[in-house]
C-alpha cells in the first residue's frame, strides 16, 4: 500500500514510528505492507519517491526542521506540489494528517477531492474536509469503489468509528453522547479537587494539555466538530457547525462544580448528536451514568441503540501513537475490505 | 446467506426475532440478506427446506412447543439429523446455539468440526467448542478459508471481539481484564446497599438473572469460559479450564463489602486473562476504576494495549435480542470478509 502523507506534524510522525516499527508484526500478523512514497508540508518542505521514503531519515529530516536533511536517493524527487503527487498514478491512499480548519477544511478539502478523483482511498485525521463536506466525499468515494475513513478525528485512536461502522452495523445507533475533549475534562476533573478554573487551565497549559490560546478546547468548538463529523456519519444530514448548539466550560465557576458535587453529580463537558442535530454543553451528571466517571484526559462515547441497549467506549483522545494508530487502523480496515480473505 | 441453526432456545429465537423485523433494513444498509434452511433442537423437533423455513412461523411453533406445530410447505423435511443437514450442500453457514457444556462441548464440537469439513462458516454462541477447542477449529477454518465468529459468546452483542480482532488488529493485547458475569455483579451491586448475599440471591433468582442452581454464575465458572476464550482469541496457547484460578463471590460477605466501601473501593468479580494465564476472583477495586462503576447486570472489558493503553467497552452482558444481535453482527463480518465491497 503506497501512501501520500499531507501533513507530517506529532500525528503524522506518530504514524511514520508505529509504520517503522511494527513492520514486521504487521506484515506477518496482517500480510500488511505500506511505504510512505509522499509527504507534503507547509514548512518543512515536500519530498516524493514512488519506490517508498526512508522512514527513519524521514522522521530524522522532520525533527531537524527542514527535509533539506532528507539525503539524496536514486528516484528521490523534492519540491513537488500534492496536486502532482496524487496525479502521478502511484499513491494508493491520501493520508491527511495537516492542521484542522472548521470554516473552509481548505487546501485539505481540494487534495481530498483530487485523491478520490485519482482513484486514491482517503483516510483522514484532519477534520475539517469531514465535518464540512461529509455527503460529497462519502458520495464521490462510493461511487468510485474506494473509501473514506477517519478514525482519527474522534477519540484519536479508540476506535469509536470501527465500533459504529463495523460492530454495530446491524444495530440502528439512535443517539451518540460523550466526553470528546481531554483537555476540558482534565480541567474539569482538577476543578472538582478545589482548584478554580483558571488555576486548572493554567496546569493544562503547563502539561501541554491546553495550547496558549485554549479557546477551541474551553469554548467547545474542538468537541462541536466532532460532533458534526458523528452527526454525519451515524445519521446523514446537512448539520452546519452554526446549527449546533455549542457552550464551553468557560462559564462553570468553583461554586458550580462544588454545587453538583454535593448534589451527588459531577460536570462533564458532554458532546452529543442525535439525527435531529447537535450540541456542547457542560452538564451535570448523576455519578452511575458511565461517562461521570470518566477523569483527566480520558475521552469516552455512549452509543445508545435499539438492539443492544446503551454501548460506552472509553479510552485516549489524543496522544501521537494514539493517533497515528487510528491512521494505521483505517489503513487495515481498506486492506481488509478491499482484499476478500 | 443460508443459515443451519444448532439450538432453537432464547438465543436462537432472538436472533430469529431480528432477522424478521430487520430484513428490509439489512438488504438496503448491508446488501445482506439471510435465510434459516435448517433448525435443529433437542426436544423440539428439526425442521430442514432448503428454499428457507418461514421466520414467524418457525417462531410460533417455537414458543409452542413442538416444530409439529409448524405447517406444512413444499420442500420441508422433518426428522433430518444435523449431521446429514450440514452435509446435504445447501448451507453457507452453521450457527451454533445450544447450551454449553464446558466440559466435553458436546455434541456441539462433532457438529462444528462436520461444518468446517463441509465449507461452512462457523457462528457460536455455545461457549463449548470456541472454550474447549480453539486451535483446532480455526486452524481448520484457515486451512479451508472459513471463518469462525463468537461474539455471542462473552459479553453478548456488545461488541469485544469485533474490538478484539478488527478495530484492535494493529495493535498488541496485553491483558484482558472484565465484568463478564451479569449476575454476580448484579448480586454485588444489591450488597453495597446493604443487602446479605443470600437476600440478594434471592432477589436475582426473582428477577431471573439466577438458575435455580446459581453454581455456575457465583462459583465464576460461567467467567471462567469467557476467560479461556479470550485468552485463547487473544494470546493462543492451549489453556485448560483447570489452568485457569477461579474463585465467586460465595465467599464474599456483607462484613467484606462494608469494608471496602469504608475504604473507598468496590467488590467486582474480575475476570482476567493474560498471556500467562487467567483467573476469575473477587476483587476490591478503586472507585477511579472504570470497571468499579459497573453496576448491576452490565459487563465491561478493558484492553490493554501497546499503543492506545487502556480501551474500556460497557455494555449489555445478556439478553435475547442482545445475544441474538452477536449472530448477526458475525454474519454481517463474514460477509464484508468474504466480499470485497
Amino acid at each position: 500500500m503506497k501512501l501520500l502523507l499531507i501533513g507530517f506534524g506529532v500525528v503524522g510522525q506518530g504514524f511514520a514510528e508505529i509504520l517503522r516499527d511494527k513492520a514486521a508484526e504487521l506484515q506477518q500478523k496482517h500480510n500488511f505492507v505500506a511505504e510512505i512514497i509522499g509527504v507534503v508540508t507547509a514548512s518543512t518542505g515536500t519530498l516524493y519517491r514512488s519506490n517508498g521514503l526512508d522512514i527513519p531519515a524521514l522522521l530524522e529530516a522532520a525533527q531537524g526542521g527542514s527535509f533539506a536533511l532528507y539525503p539524496d536517493q536514486p528516484g528521490l524527487r523534492r519540491g513537488m506540489t500534492a496536486g502532482d503527487m496524487i496525479t502521478a498514478g502511484d499513491a494508493d491512499v491520501l493520508v491527511e494528517v495537516s492542521p484542522t480548519d472548521l470554516e473552509t477544511a481548505q487546501p485539505a478539502l481540494d487534495y481530498c477531492h483530487q485523491a478520490l478523483d485519482a482513484g486514491l482511498h482517503l483516510v483522514l485525521a484532519n477534520k475539517g474536509p469531514v465535518a464540512l463536506d461529509y455527503a460529497n466525499l462519502q458520495a464521490k468515494a462510493r461511487d468510485k469503489g474506494l473509501q473514506m475513513r477517519y478514525e482519527a478525528t474522534v477519540m484519536a485512536g479508540t476506535p469509536t468509528m470501527h465500533l459504529a461502522e463495523d460492530a454495530l452495523a446491524g444495530c440502528a445507533i439512535r443517539s451518540a453522547r460523550g466526553i470528546l475533549n481531554g483537555t476540558t475534562n482534565y480541567i474539569l476533573t482538577q476543578m472538582e479537587t478545589g482548584m478554580s478554573y483558571d488555576e486548572a487551565l493554567a496546569q493544562a497549559q503547563e502539561l501541554g494539555y491546553a495550547e496558549t490560546d485554549p479557546a477551541g478546547d474551553v469554548e467547545g468548538w474542538d468537541a462541536a466538530g466532532k460532533v458534526l463529523i458523528l452527526a454525519k456519519a451515524l445519521f446523514g444530514g446537512g448539520l452546519r457547525l452554526t446549527d449546533l448548539d455549542v457552550s464551553g466550560i468557560t462559564a462553570i465557576s468553583a461554586t458550580d462544580i462544588a454545587a453538583a458535587k454535593a448534589a451527588g453529580q459531577r460536570y462533564k463537558l458532554i458532546a452529543s448528536a442525535t439525527p435531529a442535530g447537535g450540541s456542547v454543553k457542560a452538564t451535570r451528571l448523576p455519578l452511575d451514568d458511565p461517562l461521570a466517571s470518566i477523569g483527566g484526559s480520558t475521552n469516552a462515547i455512549t452509543l445508545e441503540t435499539d438492539l443492544l441497549g446503551d454501548i460506552t467506549l472509553i479510552g485516549a483522545g489524543a496522544g501521537k501513537l494514539e493517533t497515528g494508530y487510528a491512521l494505521l487502523s483505517d489503513l487495515l480496515a481498506i486492506q481488509r475490505r478491499t482484499s476478500a480473505t
